[in-house]
């Protein structure tokens, strides 16, 4: 075998930021000590920040999926009418929580790659007056497809109902103005644009949901709002904390405000762009055309090619881990990733590798079209700010 | 700023393998104990495993330069005739090491990105049958030639001069037949093709060097062989060794035995071959184009581009730390490194990365011309093992 360096490349877990890794060995640390406290505190304090919003904002030690839960069961009672935006896999793991806390489900379905439209929700939430929350992925991680989470903001500000958007893989390669676009829930996890190992969930927490926090019924305990709220404020967690993870977090979230938020919602951009450009110089197809996001890409392969071949050669060639598609779309799409602690020398690399592989398997290519497509981009946005120093 | 990662990609330290990095946290261990005496010894055995010899080996704690003066004042006296060959910045350096313990040093000189002949040294240990020590490196990484060091050893085995070599960079870029080809020292260092961060250096002595040390009058006292061979036999190190290096040392052992050194040679030659192919087709010159080494790979900047500035592109655009020039070539050239934990998608990433910055500064560049370069070697050379996997 020749040297090949193991490169996880995913939409989540993303790659991890080295010196948050690091910060993971000062863990013989009592979480019940003020020294912890102090850490915790900056945590919630920085995560609020880079959120952009003035509501609360809740840690949880759970995968992201757990602060999906939590916002059903802490926030709806059975019976509940909700709407739910499925497009994809993580808008059907909403559909399924919902269910199972006996929500009164409405499904707005839309085909995988596509997007549920804000009318749509409109006209669901004028049929159903009674409505008290709608579901949906700001960014869709299965098909890389992104939702106008603004304009349903707008559409359920006017209703009683509260909106709660699934952003784990949007936060940090979006736009997501939490409280001026009326966001009342916004879930993300530590894995994505976060560049720290799986183990943490966030939310924040609008005041109309802490409305709903105060007549929900459902059965709660280890995910409870009002508690976690309560005990962060003191720099404690309701339960033992992942203290690697928040050593990490810490560590990860410095970085996070150096490159500042908005820079990195346009490394995501950016990268996003340059690979479009560049599967479609190598002639293939965007899966997501018509409103594709910035965490992720889906790619479809090329007719003949399962994508399951293109993950396995990208493994064994170039030690680099790239996701297949999710459910239905197994075998069909692969997906490139943008967020977090990724650049372009990444995607160089990443498309470079592309290129071989398609080659590999009788896919006309020209050698170096699509990183020369990549470059384009990069030059075109990035370069005249470096240029000399 | 937009993310960039940092990237150490320069011909030592080079890349750093991370299970390696992650085995210093076992640190906390006393070396005067069992348990660090096993680890001690291993790491001795696979030195003289991956280095195919059976002499033997010890190791220090120092940098190769260390182990470079150890090999002089070890096995040499004041006065002794030496030839040593200078064809760059770390052939300047055994001169004055030499120089420094009083030995009558005759200097075979070429120019910085030229070798010494085999023949300059046959005729200069004829002119000098006294010849004690004939000093060479087997990679020159200033300027990234490589010596006949299999003829070097020929010439000297038939005198009684050993022949003492620099193979900092050559081990595990270049075969090197330490007993077949009568290399009597051979230097190495801990973070070069060994992949772990620098502090430990290496050397293999022969019969024959054993028999310098014996009438060797050389004052020394940290660096002492025959007392390091000694201690190595029970595990043990003459001072305290470095601990944290030894662990990541044995972990990335571990790692090249499962690479296999031949192919770790291999790997380091197809990332030269194919540097060499890209920077050509980009319009570069190389800079040791006689004798290139798989090691490092010297390119001449363009006209009136300071190399400086390209490594200086290379860390404010894409986080990558490469190497300018040393010596008088600072400035003239920069070097792309091959050698250690470093694989192809690194390179697809650097050679896109150079292309941007030759255009940036109005180099004519075709993009995507230099990595389609690298892809055709790739595809020639490696490709066809894992097609399918």
């Amino acid at each position: 075998m020749h040297i090949k360096k193991l490169r996880l490349l995913t939409p989540g877990p993303t790659p991890l930021y080295p010196p948050a890794l690091h910060a993971m060995m000062a863990s013989d640390m009592h979480h019940r000590t003020e020294d912890f406290r102090k850490v915790y505190k900056s945590v919630l304090a920085d995560l609020k920040d880079v959120m952009g919003t003035s509501g609360d904002v809740l840690m949880f030690v759970s995968s992201g999926t757990g602060a999906m839960e939590a916002s059903v069961s802490n926030l709806f009672s059975r019976g509940d009418k909700a709407i739910v935006c499925v497009a994809g896999k993580f808008g059907e793991r909403w559909a399924e929580i919902a269910q199972a806390h006996g929500l009164e489900v409405t499904l707005l379905e839309s085909a995988y790659g596509d997007t549920v439209a804000v009318e749509r929700v409109e006209t669901a939430l004028a049929a159903e007056p009674a409505t008290k929350g709608v579901f949906v992925q700001a960014s869709e991680t299965s098909t890389g497809a992104a939702h106008d989470v603004r304009g349903m903001g707008k559409a359920v500000a006017k209703t009683s109902a509260i909106l709660v958007v699934d952003a784990i893989t949007g936060l940090g390669t979006m736009p997501l103005d939490i409280d001026g676009w009326g966001l009342d829930v916004v879930i993300g996890g530590s894995q994505k644009a976060f560049m720290i190992p799986p183990g943490l969930a966030f939310a924040s927490i609008s005041p109309k949901a802490w409305q709903h926090y105060e007549t929900s019924t459902l059965p709660h305990y280890y995910f409870d709002f009002k508690k976690e709220k309560k005990n962060g404020a003191n720099g404690e967690s309701s339960w033992t904390p992942a203290t690697a993870l928040v050593l990490a977090l810490a560590e990860a979230l410095k970085y996070v405000k150096q490159v500042g938020m908005e820079k990195l919602i346009e490394n995501a951009g950016l990268l996003a762009r340059a690979t479009r450009a560049a599967v479609q110089e190598l002639g293939l197809e965007l899966f997501s055309p018509k409103s594709p996001g910035s965490s992720v890409t889906a790619v479809r392969a090329p007719k003949g090619l399962d994508s399951g071949v293109i993950v396995k050669e990208f493994r064994s060639r170039f030690g680099a881990i790239i996701a297949n598609g999710q459910g239905s779309m197994k075998g069909q799409i692969f997906r490139i990733a943008h967020l977090g602690y990724f650049d372009f020398a990444d995607l160089f690399a990443v498309i470079a590798g592309l290129e071989v592989i398609l080659h590999a398997y009788g896919h006309p290519v020209t050698f170096g079209a699509g990183v020369a497509a990549v470059q384009k981009v990069y030059c075109d946005a990035a370069v005249r700010q470096t240029v000399g120093v």
